[in-house]
């Protein structure tokens, strides 16, 4: 099944819009974790079972990961493999925020679609589309686009004008309507910029946005909600990471990142 | 020592611009290499201790190791390992291009200056300064942004019109006037497009630049440098993996990448 299919049924089946960023920074982990062998995998795990019932999808978050190096990568990958196990309907998504030429990409897509098997990448749009054609090329996965950033500075390039739009807006067009022929593509649209997503919105249809920035970052749930639904009342997946998985730093972590989660994802349903 | 001044001395070193991409397809690599426990290592230490003395410096990109997984980035820190050993006044460049927002970065730079312990890396302007400040904000480190990618369709973007100018060109204006206070920056300009690389030029001062696309890619030699080359007759580092690496497919590898490396840092040098 492909991504986009994957990912509706799954919203569909907890009534959620809510992705979990899987980010396990180890100096955030509660003591009895660090101790295990596989932290960050074990880590997860707790979040995942805590969880598995209220979200739309999970991405981990390739830094936190590569951080560790090779053994990192090896946590990555244990975690994606027990999702894929035990809840597989459950998408996954890896931010990762790559691109390279084509002749590279292939390796990224290794790294995403065979080794950690994940359902959908993050990508950078700066090399433009002949480039990313060995992700865009595959019906099955999903392509997730920066458009415009959560981060503060996201705007030095992003907000450039270019024939009295930005370019977010160009990036949003492009992607929508003309990169989007196999039905793969999404994009990431800030929650701190609820008016850049709105106008975003209207631009790429139905199309589903990921929205990272609710939290710790500042975005505010109800103004992202209402300004970035699409017409099925549905169609954005609002991801939070340190809020929930480091809602506790004690080893009630898993109970208290299950609290925030219906929490949020309950306030999410709210507005929609 | 800071990445800038490592890589000068070892310009003069070896009177080469010449940096030689260790990008190990494993398809590419001789049978004889394929079957020992880690190929991708095997054989970059075999291209190394043949050019060693023909490089300014070494670049690997982690897609190739990546797509192996944990694996792939293994073999991948044994090879920065046997540079930074071995032959210890060779820049290591970690070829990534990566960029996430702020908090997110400081794993990649993990990645890149604790685990691999290389000396630059490729990142992603897209996202802004703000974002890359755990990059930009190390005196020792490179920063190596891309400015005008080598691909065929990297212009969708990047030659997009600004107020006169291009993506690409306000780019390196950005870097070169207010990401390089620490003089830790640098841009990527692509050999396929000698023209862009004459207007980057123009606007960078003497700002070294990182230059793919020579050989398999297409790029011209004698255009690039005449196009590329800053006051001190220098400022360039140009770019050749495929075209070196993979001179033989034979177990003759090592010795035919050492020519091919020797002539393409000597028909440099002839332009210079």
């Amino acid at each position: 099944m492909n991504y986009s299919n994957k990912l509706n049924i799954q919203i569909k089946k907890n009534n959620s819009l809510l992705c979990i960023g899987l980010d396990p920074e180890l100096t955030k982990l509660p003591l009895s974790i660090c101790q295990k062998e596989y932290p960050q995998y074990e880590f997860n795990k707790a979040i995942i079972d805590a969880t598995h019932d209220i979200v739309a999808a999970y991405k981990p978050n390739s830094a936190f990961y590569e951080s560790f190096g090779d053994n990192g990568i090896y946590q990555l990958k244990l975690t994606c493999d027990y999702i894929r196990e035990t809840y597989p309907d459950i998408p996954i998504i890896l931010d990762a925020k790559r691109a390279d030429i084509g002749n590279t990409n292939k390796g990224y897509a290794s790294f995403a679609y065979e080794y950690l098997q994940a359902d959908a990448i993050t990508l950078s749009p700066y090399l433009g589309s002949e480039a990313l054609k060995p992700f865009l090329e595959n019906p099955d996965k999903g392509n997730i686009i920066l458009c415009k950033t959560s981060n503060t500075g996201g705007g030095e390039f992003q907000n450039l004008e270019i024939n009295g739009k930005s370019l977010y807006q160009y990036v949003a067009e492009k992607v929508a309507h003309e990169w989007n022929t196999l039905g793969n593509c999404s994009l990431v649209v800030g929650a701190t910029y609820p008016e850049e997503l709105k106008r975003v919105r209207q631009i790429v249809g139905d199309m589903t946005l990921l929205v990272p920035g609710i939290g710790a970052q500042g975005g505010d749930v109800e103004k992202t909600i209402k300004a970035g639904l699409n017409s099925q009342n549905a169609g954005l997946l609002i991801n939070s990471s340190r809020g929930i998985i480091f809602a506790s730093a004690g080893d009630d972590f898993a109970e208290r990142a299950k609290e925030e989660a219906t929490k949020l994802r309950d306030e999410i349903n709210k507005y929609r």
